[in-house]
């Protein structure tokens, strides 16, 4: 049994500095609910799970309770998790009443180890109803649509809403989905991510954050030949879906000594410079990623091209987590470069 | 203007012998239906819609009408498009009542290009209810659940369900999932495809068909310097998920000048000898591939590890398509090797 590290974050955006301090509060929260967890033993994607969880709890952030409405004007979670130590992924789209869809994904994640009569395969993806439906026969806490919407999602609603059909833009449009990375006692990874969506978003779209590769990427293989990495992504979810870019991130950092310029170079390369992101103006996205080397040494880093990103981050043996909101150089424009941030850690084995 | 090639399948699998002649008039079906779009100046996106709709159409594939039924005995679509010129892609997943899933995953492609107001931003994957609203509101053929059922799938429905919580296995599980592939006029790409999923699938569970970069990749960004692939795939949904298949045969069939030892290659590497399907005892997959140097110089190639995969191909020029049932040889164990076959032709520019 070896230390274990976790790391938050609330997703990449524009926090306003009024909300700073209750930001870095919530991500520390998080770190200390995920490392409990390991400290008891618990596995990777138990820690994330837990750690997301809280985050889904609280009102400040995009996913779980308090997520932004869609047209429709109710809360459609997506949110997915993957196993560095099994490379197995579940994940939850456009669900409804379910009070955690992190709680939802890591059941079809790790129910896809069964066996299943017939020669049946456990999905990896569910959607709608019946994601509803598997949360239910699951035992999840299913709640009422209302009981996800906070008054300050309503609020924001009912203001757009109204100017759905003018030129007015969602001014800081909240891209606040969360996500954490771990590696646990036996050197294993894993990610989780979750997310309400853009603000009005249709009903039925599914983002990144439901989907393998887009919105999460963890690989512990071989963590005692290899280098092991985990990464969630944030932003918008159209253009992580198109470049895939939690994958990228991850393979790139997998053969990357340097994980800092690597997370740099990957992000701007296969995000900013996409050919398949071309026509798009603004490109709006974050990475928090974990790279561990096979000596125990680790990095923690962020990369963001919005204007802030919130993150936190915790060791076992800490007495204290910490929690910072990274932000974009003033003199960089939002959107057109790449601003990354770490920290390195050791792992004693 | 100049020619073009428009390939189909309908599935990999078990394609029992008494059906080769209905499939193999069905795939000529598709590839005339394709052609016709071409000549008439379609576009290969348009092209591919219109061969995969007519796939869709009939009950003999499990795409559309006549697909498998879920454990609660419903038709729920999954499809996807993707256009090789601009890179977009748009899928819908888990969707019930909509006649041709493939209109709706045409619809939700090309609106992509559309500036929303707001800078809110358009969709690329819609499932459930939500892929229904947007069927219906752009027009689309909405038909009640039971008119997708067909007798056959009703039949076999009714067989299994019974023995769901025995040992049985289902024999010979239909895995034909639908795709075409095509370059047009103007030498360009897309690739498109369609399935009603496992028999016996949970509701809500979406499989590559539905999926970005596992179901169908298109690349003809660049057509004049750099070879155009299309891709589509077919198989164990969430096998061709976990692998990505389809774009990683697009991607390493790109920088490949030998491409059918490249689609060898690839299918074994990435998806047979895939450390993410490790676990996995019997691989079951297939592809169609369009392969097209800046010369003009065209193959059309399949591969896969069932014992057959059911395959079309036309060229605008030609008179009649063709078709045939690929055979993988007796010597060889199902889901152990890839059998890879393909036909060269030129394009005339």
């Amino acid at each position: 049994m070896t230390d274990g590290f976790i790391a938050v974050h609330c997703g990449a955006g524009h926090h306003k500095d009024k909300f700073h301090k209750q930001y870095n509060k919530l991500s520390k929260l998080a770190c200390k609910a995920g490392t409990d967890v390991l400290k008891q033993g618990g596995s990777a994607i138990e820690a994330v799970k837990a750690a997301v969880l809280i985050l889904e709890n609280d009102p400040l952030t995009n996913a779980g309770y308090g997520s932004n409405l869609t047209t429709k004007g109710q809360v459609e979670g997506d949110a997915a998790i993957m196993d560095g130590k099994t490379l197995l992924y579940g994940g939850c789209g456009a669900v409804q009443k379910v009070k955690n869809p992190i709680e939802l994904a890591y059941d079809i994640c790790i129910k896809q180890r069964e066996v299943l009569p017939m020669g049946l395969i456990p999905p990896s993806l569910l959607v709608g109803e019946g994601g509803f439906y598997h949360a239910k026969a699951a035992g999840l806490e299913i709640v009422k649509n209302k009981q996800l919407i906070s008054h300050k999602a309503l609020r924001q609603f009912k203001k757009y809403k109204k100017l759905l059909n003018t030129a007015e833009l969602v001014e800081n449009s909240p891209l606040d989905t969360v996500g954490a990375i771990c590696v646990d006692g036996s050197g294993h990874v894993a990610s989780a991510c979750s997310s309400g969506g853009l603000l009005l978003k249709r009903p039925g779209r599914v983002g990144q954050a439901a989907l393998y590769a887009c919105g999460m990427w963890a690989d512990s293989f071989s963590p005692r030949t290899e280098t092991s990495v985990a990464v969630c992504t944030t932003g918008c979810g159209e253009h992580l879906m198109q470049t895939q870019l939690a994958k990228e991130i991850g393979i790139d950092l997998k053969s990357n000594s340097c994980p800092i310029q690597g997370l740099y170079n990957s992000m701007t390369n296969k995000f900013l410079k996409s050919r398949h992101l071309r026509n798009i103006k603004q490109k709006l996205g974050g990475a928090l990623v974990l790279h561990l080397t096979t000596e125990g040494e680790g990095a923690v880093l962020w990369g963001h091209s919005t204007e802030t990103m919130s993150v936190g981050y915790m060791k076992t043996t800490d007495v204290k987590p910490k929690a910072l909101i990274s932000q974009l150089p003033q003199e960089i424009q939002v959107g057109s470069s790449i601003n990354v941030g770490g920290t390195h850690f050791i792992l004693n084995r």
